[in-house]
């Protein structure tokens, strides 16, 4: 699997747990040795990994956990770190999100996510961008 | 000057070009030669770098170019990547921002940022975290 294609899996098995409800997988897909923040639509920013992993408990496991499907990835790389760029489509309506990953002992973790309002019309899936730096 | 210091000056480089429209300061601080992406608030993403040079041209030259000013940077640090979370105060009102740096021949400079809206009290100042993984 290539690196790009990693970050392209990790960024998938995240919106999987979260569209699963998975709170297990959730857990998992967040950095546990590193630092981490969450900032979700709206909402003021979460800045250590507890308080990250309690706010994804509570939307996981409300009533109103939202369906959600990621469209349009666009992975940008840097070595060991990369970010994604996607749309999230919630009840219709469309967010933006940045996922940021970090690579470590081989496995692409998230350690920040960032979702929030756009004018955007999503464009059609395009190929994965090949803009590797390395 | 620290690795986080180092990183927060670039933070505050970037937003003393924006509140003081200057274009070259801005352009300059963009990398040049690694992909960047800027999701302005509510703005679609923008993608490739002169698209990216091109909306903060328009910001910083426009009649309502805001002032902005910066308020509670957080550094996360990850050795040669790293993000920096913090507020934008514009006209009395907060967004909430990302800003993504790499470091490139010793030099921070920033790949992507995001900034929406936020419902949050924005914090009091507080010291820079030591949050170094390197």
């Amino acid at each position: 699997m290539s690196d790009l294609d990693a970050v392209l899996f990790a960024n998938e098995v995240f919106y999987r747990a979260f569209a699963d409800r998975d709170m297990a997988a959730m857990e998992d897909m967040w950095a546990k040795t590193l630092p981490v923040c969450c900032i979700h639509p709206g909402w003021e920013a979460i800045y250590e990994r507890d308080d990250v992993i309690e706010s994804w408990r509570a939307i996981l496991g409300g009533e109103t956990s939202p369906d959600v499907n990621c469209l349009s990835p666009r992975v940008y790389f840097y070595g060991d770190a990369a970010f994604v760029v996607c749309f999230e489509e919630i009840h219709g309506d469309h967010l933006i999100a940045t996922n940021y990953f970090v690579r470590q002992d081989g496995q692409w973790k998230i350690v920040h996510h960032q979702a929030g309002p756009t004018r955007a019309i999503v464009p059609e899936p395009q190929e994965a961008p090949d803009r590797t730096i390395n």
